[in-house]
């Protein structure tokens, strides 16, 4: 436990631990230190709005902390993912169907979910200064003789610091009295603070819905997209006749009001997620959930994230919410954060369908629920073998969209010294997760015979589907190449003289350079072949 | 003016005309009255239900008013048309940039905006059943002579219905009275209301961010996309070396507090929209605007809208907001519902621009702005003769994404009667839009000769990435032809005994048969061709 908090560049600090998953857990598992590059977080950063990937949200009047924009290269990216992700999950498998339910949500959707009681972290208040902090970052990030002191005023070994806040969130009282006496200072005024006992903070976005100023006419902005397959699972059984085993997959945003968001994008109040609800027979539940922990790794893998820089960590018993069986956190090991969630797995029992199921009683359920009389539908399925009612069990796999592209995104990042000494930068991104596939550069911007050809390529391989084909005549050859290096670009077809036969070279006649993003490769392509040179490499 | 309201189905009445176009405008042009089919709009609603496409919001609970999930088929059809009109308006034009912003925003770039000031609706309260309606829809569908009453109590002719609402919220106290004096009764009670003086509702959600309790730490959910892309402007630019003119595409969520949504998916609280903003010199907007009027009526036909479906509105000039130079609304003509906007084309001069830059003063704006002292960017661009700094113009082509999914549904839906006498429905989607583009259908469900055969068909044809590939074996083969017309899937393909060689025609052996959606037609293709069999008629 090293309880000071590196800072490495502003807004980034580094988290010693995975923390939380969904309900009521701020803490699990413990996750491996590791050294990487010191700044390439920050060059990546930096990278990412230079180049139009990713820009602060509202930022021209002064940004909206934990809200980030996706630019013209960000959005194209992060588009390339989810559908790769709909690829893998829903098309290419026979057992899935899709959805995308509404963001704001009935009330009672995240009461008997559970969302609306436990979805909450301890923070405490400093009267002094009237900042409201999150208990645990609070803590933690103190220097060790004053976490130590803590720990011992709440009767706790500093050894395990999730004991040491599960006791502060226990006894209040005695809470607020360990932390003024341990003399647990204000990271804003860098005093000791004058430290309320700890409160839980809900971390749902809620809204009022309709003209009343009634008090009781509000929604939520849902925390997790899960909710809306659970609520849909009858209508998505009675318009598919789909029979057990099989899932849904969502891809959508959801919202949490996260107290210090940080990291970049990844931990923001505005989220996107790629969760899917896999339902099955009670009995069966083990062995989909290590299915869908190989399928998941694999899919991971084939976006470029390889499996030797995730940890597979099998969350202890004592850390699992009441109604999980088991959960897997897949740790990425982030360039400066370290070893931090990237996907949970989770094998949630028949908690979530028997939650929002009516007459919960007449039907076995295993997980234990709180009562539901407000459901008008019952949530059950036949069994395949019996073909009598039953509330199925659920595997989870549910990935964030914003940490997979910082995930995608650091492991393309590279710098390389090339044979001339001279260094570039390059995202060697998976050509199906490129933003642009190809550009298209007319060697001369003002030659009309040369852009028009140039044009003409633009648009026949833009027709392939293949992504998108730009049109670059921004500048130089070189700054493009280098430019088109920065963003992924796998190949640039630059058009010329001689392509147009006005070269040295007859022979070169109706033929253009494809460059190759990670070879650098220059080859000469006949247009008429182009459209299946680059179906074969793109596709 | 006809001001009874004709309820055609639970949910779904009447308009009369076009209603509002952004900012504080709630009526504006009339729309022509048609006669469609008195039910096929109910037919709609049952179909989306039944097979998929669309559910109620948080239906389990009783449903939320405004709020709408996309099912399965939904899902994928809502995708298809996003990608249609991404690729028409990003990839397919060298002038144009995507975006991807951020749902919840910064207060003050909606203050700017003008949203916080305008974006509202006027309301009155009836005292005695505390019941809150929207003034214009309240009055509206009285009857006749209750109608009359207040136009003669407000002092405006009857005949000119949008200048007896103004004068109504122009004269407040006076409005109370000719309410309560003309008898207007409130549709809850069915008698006469006690009403109050009509109030401005604001149609923004907002919610509180951060842990504060503190009053104005609030966002605003954005009301539409625009805002984001105005705010990005100069990201944007800076990052991808745009010159004038270009454009900034973006699709996404935005949420608007309806006091009456209704219509189905036609007036919800929580749509989605497909925004372009295109930047130009001034004085070059009107050629531009004229050019995205053509670009988006083709678009329309292109997704099966026809050009005769559609009224062009030339908004007159007494409607518009005071900073629009010119718009179109796009009325269509959906069944039931009559005319309605079904996208606008606005020339929105410099506002926008002009409204989120600092330094106003400077730059010689056209459009009247307010001050701006929060803004801490400059938002111009070279002008592309002169190349000094200038606040661009706008032309903004404003497409909601859920009414144009009900118009193509709409379009698509049709009823026939066959050569035997049988009806059958059928959704005659173009092939680009539907959610499944080929079922593949083993002929019997447990004969694993047939099931592998046509388990690897599905899972070829899916890798031709032309979008979703179902493996159908839900029921029997008329069965499965009905539903699949239903849901608007272009080709069956059945893998039969023939198939595999075990039929009585061995020269049919790896043959299937596929089945076209609207002429019914069968036609037995050989696997090894059905590749580029499905592609030349998919792609």
């Amino acid at each position: 436990m090293e309880p000071r908090t590196v800072l490495t560049l502003i807004g980034f600090c580094v988290p010693r631990r995975a923390e939380k998953s969904r309900l009521g857990t701020f803490f699990s598992g413990s996750g491996k230190e590791t050294t990487v590059p010191a700044n390439s977080m920050e060059e990546l950063v930096s990278l990412c709005k230079r180049r139009g990937f990713i820009f602060q949200g509202s930022e021209i009047y002064g940004g909206l902390q934990g809200f980030y924009d996706y630019g013209p290269l960000g959005v194209e990216l992060k588009n390339n993912l989810k559908a790769a992700w709909w690829r893998t999950n829903v098309y290419e498998r026979d057992d899935m169907e899709g959805l995308d339910a509404s963001i704001i949500m009935h009330r009672q959707v995240l009461r008997h979910s559970g969302h609306e009681a436990t979805f909450s972290d301890p923070m405490v208040d400093n009267r002094k200064t009237k900042k409201r902090y999150r208990l645990d970052h609070l803590v933690k990030d103190q220097k060790a003789d004053v976490v130590a002191k803590v720990a011992e005023g709440i009767g706790e070994s500093v050894e395990n610091f999730p004991a040491v806040v599960a006791a502060l969130v226990a006894n209040p009282a005695r809470a607020s009295e360990a932390l003024i006496a341990a003399g647990v200072r204000d990271p804003f005024s860098g005093e000791v603070g004058d430290w309320t006992e700890p409160k839980p903070f809900n971390m749902m976005f809620r809204t009022t819905i309709g003209p009343t100023a009634d008090e009781d006419s509000f929604g939520y902005l849902r925390p997790e997209t899960a909710q809306g397959i659970f609520t849909n699972f009858k209508n998505v059984v009675d318009s598919t006749s789909r029979r057990l085993p099989f899932g849904i997959a969502q891809i959508g945003k959801a919202f949490r009001n996260e107290i210090t968001p940080r990291n970049f994008i990844f931990r923001v109040r505005e989220l996107e997620q790629m969760e899917i609800e896999f339902f099955c027979a009670p009995g069966t539940d083990e062995e989909w959930h290590q299915h869908w922990l190989e399928a998941r790794l694999s899919w991971w893998e084939a976006q470029g994230v390889p499996r030797e820089k995730i940890q597979i960590l099998d969350v202890p018993k004592e850390d699992l919410a009441h109604y999980s069986k088991r959960t897997y956190d897949l740790m990425y090991d982030y360039p400066t954060l370290g070893y931090e969630e990237i996907e949970g797995i989770a094998n949630r029992s028949d908690y979530d369908l028997g939650s929002h199921t009516k007459a919960q009683g007449e039907l076995g359920l295993v997980a234990k629920v709180e009562e539901n009389l407000d459901s008008i539908a019952k949530l059950t399925i036949p069994h395949p073998e019996t073909n009598k009612p039953v509330v199925p069990f659920v595997i989870e796999p549910s990935a964030g969209v914003d940490r997979a592209m910082l995930a995608v995104l650091s492991e393309a990042f590279t710098k390389e010294t090339l044979e001339n000494g001279s260094e570039r930068i390059v995202l060697k991104l998976r050509p199906h997760l490129a933003p642009i596939k190809v550009a298209v550069i007319p060697l001369a911007r003002n030659r009309e015979e040369i852009t028009t050809v140039a044009r003409r390529i633009k648009a026949d391989l833009q027709k392939l589907g293949l992504g998108r084909v730009l049109y670059e005549d921004s500048g130089n050859i070189g700054k493009a190449y280098r430019r088109h290096d920065e963003v992924g670009t796998p190949y640039c077809v630059t058009v010329d003289f001689d392509t147009v036969g006005k070269g040295e070279d007859a022979t070169l006649t109706d033929t253009v350079t494809v460059r190759d993003r990670d070879t650098l490769a220059q080859e000469r392509v006949r247009i008429s072949e182009l459209a299946n040179w680059m179906r074969e490499r793109l596709r």
